[in-house]
């Protein structure tokens, strides 16, 4: 398999990505070949520098770099010698399996969902979040920002593809699927969730607990927790502000240190046809390493054709 | 002014709400009467024990109560002998001024939504929530619950509500009124908050400062945050969960601490034309003393007639 990797996104890159690749390597994966697409001479020394072995590694040339406050759509068109634009161009053609960046995230999305096809039958592919969970472990919470306004059907698909996600990646199995509510029983909540939960309920591919609250979202009540992006960017925000807050006032807590969402790495687009990675722009070394993890278990899972299937069926 | 107040309603009624009382009189307000709902017999025998000097209390005996469990609607035309339902007629036919319980919330809403009348011009009435936030202040969170789908004008509204509030009752000159979405920039959000933004930036009531952000919601960014009562319900459930989490761990810390939202009283339905406080069912003594406390200075500040001439105003 043939992983690409944005070298110039994020705010560390290069730096941070290559001692992510090095954190990787030195774990082995003999049959990974990663694809560095980034300022190859910069990138080349800094391998060196790093002694990094290149058996497995191709550098691909890109003499831009899409900037964190470039404008997502115009960028993607006008820069098309980026390191995102010949990621996805890469990916495109079948030249790279999967791609992985830490820098703008709206051009990410943009290439992904524009450049990438969605899997027949999606209508709205949705990005995910991890939430640490009090027993230790990371929910899956979807859609962490992507789509404003939803329709039910779309969350019914968010909840298929987060409960592959969840099986397959973070191992859960037949993952607890909820839905974000304002109560816990059938018929609560605003329109839009008064349908999804008819077809939640109904969906044969997930295992459907119910509606789950604001207060559960941080226990683990369910592993992968459906809503709208609208809700999902908030909830997802809160959350990494009770780090910062935990932070500026002192408190020293394994649990409340896992709110640092640095240390997830990314977060898939789920729907696309091929593993698309999106990462913190804050990523360092073991974010990068992790994203790298993440497209690799999704390769070797062969997620993306268990997503085709179950779709095709339903279709 | 005469405030009635349910004294059956709550988990540690009537005790508690008994003690709350003899905290506000402990205070002096020679000029406030209390109309105590409930059974008659043992709420006095409470008051004689407590040394609470009967001067400027009005008994009234209610001899039934509606339970935590009953069903709003049903119980309110059922148990017209019951104290929330005595408590909403004594406040219709102008007996009490301002009527509080920290009984079933349900019933507490339908009471205010159909016993007293909204003020001319709302549209829909709703109920705000206290957020805790890091500079030691609470910020107002309108609507909290009530409404889980809002129209763009519904939130408009809300924020001349929850602003007038925060001005009388929270003291906060010329509150900084913010929309919760999922950006900064207007044009952000889902279909329902880009419109909402357009109607708020034309609010000549409200001090409207823009967009906020999940993160902003515990800092002093807006003193009033307007949202839908789904995403309202979905942050306060999910506020109330950061101080059982920090419990949980053993953190101790003055801020976290005041996540403990039973400190608050109860919360005002705001666009109804008569003060109705409700409570927490966990209401202690000091939520009944500040629930009264903020039934007076709506009472004293003339909050109502403020909000009907804004209304009128605009209408």
């Amino acid at each position: 398999m043939n992983i690409g990797l944005d070298m110039m996104g994020g705010d560390y890159a290069p730096l941070e990505a290559v001692n992510g690749i090095s954190l990787f390597l030195a774990e082995g994966h003999q049959n990974v070949t990663l694809t560095l697409i980034g300022d190859a001479g910069v990138v080349k020394d800094l391998l060196i520098a790093h002694v990094i072995p290149l058996d497995n590694i191709v550098l691909v040339h890109a003499s831009q770099v899409i900037e964190m406050h470039d404008h997502p759509t115009k960028a993607l068109r006008e820069k098309k010698d980026s390191s995102i634009a010949i990621g996805f161009q890469l990916l495109g053609t079948g030249k790279i399996d999967a791609f992985i960046s830490a820098g703008n995230t709206g051009a990410m999305m943009v290439g992904a969902l524009f450049s990438i096809k969605a899997i027949d039958g999606v209508s709205r592919p949705t990005i995910g979040a991890y939430i640490p969970r009090e027993n230790g472990t990371l929910g899956l919470l979807v859609d962490a920002g992507i789509n404003a306004d939803c329709k039910p059907e779309n969350l019914n698909q968010f909840a298929t593809l987060g409960s592959l996600y969840a099986e397959h990646i973070l191992g859960y199995k037949n993952p607890k699927v909820g839905l974000i509510n304002v109560g816990e029983e059938e018929g609560k909540g605003n329109l839009l969730m008064q349908a999804a939960y008819a077809l939640l309920k109904e969906n044969q591919h997930i295992n459907f607990i119910g509606n789950i609250e604001g207060r559960d979202i941080v226990l683990d009540k369910a592993d992968v927790m459906v809503c709208d992006g609208f809700t999902g960017n908030v909830v997802l925000k809160m959350a990494e502000s009770i780090y910062d807050l935990t932070k500026r006032r002192g408190v020293t807590d394994e649990h409340f240190d896992r709110f640092n969402f640095e240390r997830y790495g990314g977060v898939p687009v789920l729907g696309v046809s091929k593993p698309v990675i999106i990462g913190h722009g804050i990523s360092k070394d073991l974010a990068f390493k992790n994203m790298i993890s993440s497209a690799q278990l999704m390769l070797e899972k062969d997620l993306l054709q268990k997503m085709k299937d179950v779709f095709v069926q339903k279709s």
